[in-house]
């Protein structure tokens, strides 16, 4: 009955802020939490197998049984792993009606069937279970750090149980975030456990990238040298080096985030329907596109600082000197050339626009920025903008080559430059999205994003008329 | 009442996951939705004014008309256009006590006089309907990205039924926003319809101070010496003359973010009263200030790495090894001069301490920084350290100038240097402030924003006391 | 009961417009609320101890005395000082069952033992009284500016008052904030008196360290040179002085974030438990780490533009121009040092390296970006990547040194270098930390840290099993 129901729950709870909370269990967390509860002006009772002998628990609790301590609070919050949820079943009529707080992480991702709060609700039904604090840790708790998240996930299905924990959460100087019904459970119980699951990829390609090209100019520019003319050139592998490996990386990097866009609209046109699923790597691709760029992003910033760093490198300055003092005992004629003047600048130029426009990407794709923004404009900055960074990239890259582009001079026991390799993505990219953005070709595409199909499964389809959404 | 309505209502929705969710309308949306839907394991009923000929639905969905629909759940999505609404009239009785969740959205900005939802409850007044959806593209709903915003924004009158809607969205991993009553759906529905609307000042501003001086630098740099010295210096557009013009562009936009603010204190001073409006455009200068500062920053930076990258240039080089050869040659002396030593490096350090201000105000810009301070550390880092920044950022500029600021030998066809004309705005404001703040001025200022008037519309304004905030 | 409770709230706020507020005090801020509600088309009734005495109010507001205003509406807001509540308690039959909102604001933090909120609850315990508005200031009400923070934060025991009161915020287009009961009063009323609370200590700290390393440099490079070879070197104080102070701040800052973590290690260690709490000087250093570390940021970043500014300095170019000019009149010889290529290169990179961590643990601490990551992320990174930074930018300073790192020749006055003493911390932290790393120590530390204790109170407590979290 709703009314009973009502009186059972608290209404106003820290109306008296002498409220009592029971805690079952005292493991370090448990007790991390009942000091924290006392020192926010609540009375705490933990519930233990053996009250007698539970030592180290914060001073003004009181420790008692289980069923005793359960019988003195409306709130009991269960610090205990799943494995030892079976007692609960002798405790079903003391626990009629009160809420079940569900604390309990697990060891690994999705390693039961349901998750602990769902078990935990099946085992005492009559309690109100609810998900919170498994996102905190102990040592977050006790030392009262602000430096970690204090956002405590929260979850469950009767709502008004759910405040009263969320009220408690707030007591407590942390953030609570209701996440719906007890179903939010197994989502809950996985967040602490992840470790950048959305970078793992970026991450192994952009390494891979680097070793890759890292091998390849060393032996171009350390190997080749030191064979042919006996240069000792290992000092590259400071700043050199990793000034080619870095930009290359980073411009190979930011293609892969629109390649998987151009293969998606050329699947689309060549199936003829939107409603065909990707294949799972697409999918995956598709999903960490933001981590590649933001990665793509570190190692152009990288780029751009050793590169600004070139003139107060000792080898740059010994060698300009040197050139200047030749000249200057031959008393030789240095002209100045125009041309190279601009290849040199619009090179740079190109450059500087290019890492802006993607610093502001980047920007823009922080989580209170893209949370400010709508549909229409986030895909206005990501994709108008992003085109438009990987175009100026791609074009710093080419000037940069400059005349030198294909002159087989350029060729070391056959291997071209790097920045050549470099370019084979990005162009690609470019050259179908060129294609892909020809009229004829653009309006397929979008009539297949609004749900047009070529082979629809029955032929009616185009009865159903202009209303629907 | 208050129990047969509670009853109507799910109280927890998703207590058993085979909940029955109906959709009317078999579009993009529609569909995607219901697909969605079906993914997270609700059971899915489409309504459809001809439901044998539906197609394209995705499988496992059923097709009903609509009033047979309707009648199998509690929760109907309406993915419906606006104009085809009228349907609903006959529907009214099956409709009574249900949830109708409306995802509509116009073509322009406030297309009709009330919102879509709100005209959607005036046609079925015995439903509860809710706003939400409509910030959702149907292409982010199927490809499950995570890059867009995943914010679902919500509004209804009905609490409960707002609830249960913000738990549906929740349980297709979105994130609900409760956004109020009814009143808020005719803002959410012109959300996704804007596309940056604080930033088209700024932005079309700096795009005509960006043109203006741009031709300026041309003149005095590229055609003057081209008609008197037959030189070319074309290569100029492409590093110098970007990097004349947004220096110019970036002092101005800051200048102008801070002069609205002593405009609007005149205003007052003279009115002698903060009761009345400011003219619109004031109002509308004073709301994008923000984007101003930031566009504003966005050309500090360019500048910023455009006066790094000098030594690199090819043109630089060659001039410095030039000059040293010829010195060389002619075995000149080249004395050390203290008072050139300390204008370049006053200048440069001034600039890079304007620079670290400027982003540290961009930074504390950020909307998840300025949510964590209040009012009055706001108002310390916009007011305090904004002026801070205009006033080194101009000090830069006139260091710049340095000895030759108003040497005749300046001016080329009678157009003064670039950047003493970017100098005219930041120097009224600097000013102006400064006249301000002067404490007579300063503390009339403070007695008008405080609610002092000095021609009260009626005299007894001082009998009022201290005693109200 | 129930029910009545329920019929004396509206129930749906906004279902029409023209409902009434009623505003209690006629002052500034009273008048801006009862204009910005008037705006958004609510009907006001100021209250007023002389209703006929009232100027300057908002056109189309009514004004009565307190009782008769008070009858006029279910929402009460209630802009007048603590100091004058006292009127109220002849009130008290009027406002029973009503909504008070308090929005006042004391001078100091703390002033009084129970919040204003609390006192006015005690004063009318009838009414439902809700702590709202105290910290939008009343310019940023009437300007309707969008700059500053537009958060209202909301606290109140009764959630039905509570959420009118969040659907009233809503519809002046502010954002409320649910802050849980009324115990949370005294915290939202002193937050608008801090200013940047946690920034103090590293503020102070590192101008102290500045000022003090700034007259050390001063000393060894500018009044020794002058004393011992008459130059005058005080151009120096514009960039060269500024570029050795910051990065040595940066890098004793960025060692101080580190050092309270092994300083605690230590004490556990010592204490052999984690329940004994820290003294206060290591909590408040623990909690303001981000502060310092943010600070260090902050100078690094001055310190990595003041280095990429040095090629286009005056006095550079002219030592190196005389250098080379030097050289070319003599003819000598000018070898290649590979030793002196790597340590210049090794040094820069290093450097790069380290900043570039420096920024992204800066990113990672920025508030919407460590709300998106658990703990056990946030713990990699800040603690990981952190250590990272650290050994990056220590080892930057030892390879600068180099050669000279600890030749006599270095000392002026017996004064060592700066970058001597600023590696004193630094290396301490990370020697510490490397002990602590070892596994004996790190294993007895990790047990401490999960609970167990040396000398526990009683030695029982090895008898509560493994089942506790």
């Amino acid at each position: 009955m709703e009314k009973t129901y009502t009186d059972a729950l608290p209404l106003t709870l820290h109306s008296e802020k002498q409220e009592i909370v029971c805690v079952f269990g005292t493991g370090d967390f448990g007790r991390s939490l009942g000091f924290k509860l006392l020192q926010c002006g609540y009375s705490v009772v933990f519930g233990s197998r053996n009250p007698q002998m539970s030592s180290l628990l914060p001073s003004g609790a009181e420790v008692l049984s289980y069923s005793e301590a359960a019988q003195k609070s409306d709130i009991i919050i269960l610090a205990i792993h799943r494995e030892h949820f079976d007692f609960l079943s002798e405790l079903i009529d003391i626990l009629n009606g009160k809420i079940l707080v569900d604390v309990s992480n697990n060891l690994k991702i999705n390693q039961y069937p349901e998750s602990n709060a769902e078990y935990l609700a099946q085992l005492v039904p009559g309690a109100h279970v609810i998900k919170a604090f498994n996102t905190i840790s102990a040592w977050a708790l006790q030392s009262g750090s602000l430096d970690a998240s204090r956002q405590v996930l929260v979850c469950g299905n009767n709502s008004k149980a759910k405040q009263n924990i969320m009220d408690l959460v707030r007591a407590l100087g942390l953030t609570p975030l209701d996440q719906g019904s007890l179903v939010a459970a197994s989502d809950i119980e996985n967040y602490p456990l992840q470790l950048f699951p959305m970078w793992r990829f970026p991450f192994y390609l952009s390494a891979v990238l680097c070793i890759f090209f890292l091998f390849y100019c060393v032996i171009r520019e350390v190997i080749y040298p030191y064979v042919y003319q006996k240069e000792d050139n290992t000092f590259r592998l400071a700043i050199s080096i990793p000034n080619r490996v870095f930009p290359i990386t980073a411009l190979i990097l930011l293609a892969l985030v629109y390649l998987p866009g151009v293969i998606a609209a050329m699947l689309q046109l060549y199936q003829g329907t939107k409603y065909h699923r990707f294949p799972g790597w697409l999918d995956h691709w598709m999903l960490c596109r933001k981590q590649l760029g933001l990665v793509a992003l570190g190692f152009a910033f990288l780029h751009v600082i050793y590169t600004l760093v070139i003139p107060i490198r000792y080898y740059v300055r010994w060698r300009l000197r040197n050139l200047t003092i030749a000249q200057a005992i031959d008393k030789k004629d240095n002209p100045f050339s125009t041309s190279s003047a601009w290849l040199s600048d619009s090179y740079v130029s190109l450059g500087i626009l290019g890492f802006f426009l993607f610093v502001v990407l980047g920007i823009t794709s922080l989580p209170s920025v893209s949370n400010m923004v709508n549909w229409r404009e986030f895909r206005f900055v990501q994709s108008k903008l992003g085109y438009l960074t990987l175009i100026l990239c791609t074009a710093h890259t080419l000037v940069y080559g400059g005349k030198k582009f294909l002159s087989p001079l350029i060729l070391r026991w056959y291997l071209p430059s790097a920045y050549i390799l470099a370019l084979i993505i990005p162009c690609t990219v470019l050259v179908i999205k060129f294609i892909l953005i020809m009229p004829c070709i653009d309006k397929t595409l979008m009539q297949i994003r609004q749900g047009w199909e070529r082979n629809p499964r029955n032929s009616k389809s185009t009865l159903h008329g202009k209303s629907d959404i």
